[in-house]
């Protein structure tokens, strides 16, 4: 019997044709009897079918693990766009799994499995149990958008503190004193980080964060439009409000203009992420631009390497991410 | 040698421990050595790893391809969504695919290879390759969203046809006339149908859908906006426009805020699909609503059926669709 045994050896031990043997390997429609027959031939010569095979050979099955959250925050489609497209194009298959429901548990027993060769994880927190999982078990791992201090793995993210900064600074710099918060979760680092540029960078300038002014919530519209809708029924009002996200961005306009005043001459907003939305008529949101699909190739990129070669030491990558200034603040004065 | 090889012969023959032949065949971190003789060994006792073994068993891998568009389009985050949580749920993993860019030949190589069982569609035309090739090879094959006339597989779509028709019977009872249809594009079974459900309850009314007022384009909210901004700006101007998707509807709002216009007052926009943020207060938009969730789970569910059976009869399920009342028509008189 030869080392590696070939379809051909099956075929004629099964006494089918090769093309039988394919059909029955691939999925394909053939009789219970035939299947059986082909199965133990393959068993007996010991031939392994080509994705076990190559799977077999290269410890590799050219699939890798996306983890999104809440698809409907149209951030975590445009990087799903972008990491897709990447990855297709590098000849990568992309399993998903929303980590809202029953994709936690998916990630966990695909990754446990070994059924993917790496996760990009574009959400995550310290307690994620895939994450950890895929860490334990030397998985290749990169995260992007989200970071976790003092894990060592590969991340990708923008510069958040920066961006938060360069929000306050902005504001400062057109007289704003009384100014608000609406932030996500803090256990989201994306979060928690441009919350701490922007409350720095005030300090900074000796203007405080009012408690009361520093609001956290769901990354959601409805976080948004309930939380603003508070602070401008409020006894005294801020004069801008920085949204840690675009998505959030959107509630406060709204919650605005249910109240009968407008942006920005009764109030400036200001978001954060640039999704594609943010420049419609609708939103034209003064934002901090991500370059999202710079950052899902480099993520990308990064993963495949590590694929390539584990033992690169883990790498951050950081992307500088810039104000745009649109009509939700005074953008004649910008 | 017995018929069916476990890992323990594999183990003895490589004079290796049980857990070294796991970690080779799950992706694991071992030396190259080692990597190499376990492998000869799992081919000379003719051992099929996990994976391998359920496929070639029952011919399954427990993963079901998604083909979706433009995720910048609202309606597919809310269909992806829903198509993955059923799918995880149902122990299915999910590969997905931008029909748009690579995705398309990353389709058609997984259908060839069988890495998949079966695959959903979201977008799909009669020229779709992937579709084509899936139904050439009797890959079980649903779509959901589109159809495909005189296809001979699983179909679930919307009541497009009576959608667009109870859009055309409710301007009409305001008493609008002047009415315009900005479509997406006719090679979209969506939008196609949603717009001859509508010029057909015109017409028979006695209405009649004015070429110039009969546009057709990409689904975009740049085509909405374009195309309404020169409905707007022309000599006689419609008072009630249907957009066959909420994406071209949020165009044609943003195009009649940029002229200095309102809605309702001046013009009545009518969209479709229904996506959540259809009901924020920036669009208010009166809309037909699809039972999306319902749809994706039902798709699933016949996916899943064809695949256990795969002589059931080609289905297709038909979804009502009702009309949404909001501001962006005259909902006071609803």
């Amino acid at each position: 019997m030869p080392l590696v045994a070939t379809s051909n050896d099956v075929a004629k031990l099964a006494g089918v044709s090769q093309a039988t043997v394919s059909r029955v390997l691939a999925n394909g429609v053939v009789s219970d009897a035939t299947r059986r027959k082909v199965l133990a031939a393959a068993a007996q010569v010991g031939y392994v079918p080509n994705l076990g095979a190559r799977a077999m050979k290269t410890g590799r099955v050219d699939t890798i693990g996306v983890v999104v959250a809440d698809l409907t925050n149209p951030f975590y489609p445009e990087i799903l766009d972008a990491l897709t497209t990447t990855l297709n194009a590098a000849g990568q298959k992309v399993t998903l799994w929303n980590s809202d429901g029953p994709g936690n548990d998916a990630a966990l027993h695909a990754i446990r499995a070994g059924s993917v060769d790496g996760v990009v994880f574009t959400t995550v927190t310290e307690s994620s149990e895939p994450l950890r999982e895929a860490l334990a078990r030397r998985s290749p791992v990169v995260l992007v958008n989200r970071v976790v201090e003092g894990l060592s793995c590969d991340q990708v993210s923008g510069e958040n503190r920066e961006g938060g900064a360069a929000v306050a600074e902005y504001l400062l710099r057109h007289g704003h004193r009384a100014v608000a918060l609406l932030g996500g979760p803090t256990s989201a680092s994306t979060s928690r980080d441009r919350g701490m540029g922007y409350e720095a960078a005030l300090t900074g300038s000796g203007v405080t964060l009012e408690p009361q002014w520093n609001q956290r919530g769901p990354f959601t519209h409805e976080f948004g439009f309930r939380a603003m809708t508070a602070l401008m029924t409020g006894q005294v009002v801020p004069t801008a409000v920085f949204c840690t996200n675009d998505l959030i961005a959107f509630g406060a306009l709204d919650a605005v203009r249910s109240l009968g005043l407008s942006v920005p001459r009764d109030v400036w907003i200001v978001g954060f992420d640039d999704v594609d939305m943010a420049r419609w008529p609708s939103f034209d949101l003064t934002t901090v631009h991500q370059p999202t699909k710079e950052m899902a190739a480099s993520a990308v990129r990064i993963l495949l390497d590590r694929i390539a070669d584990p033992e690169t030491p883990p790498r951050h990558s950081t992307f500088s991410c810039r104000l745009v200034v649109r009509g939700s603040t005074d953008h004649a004065h910008a």
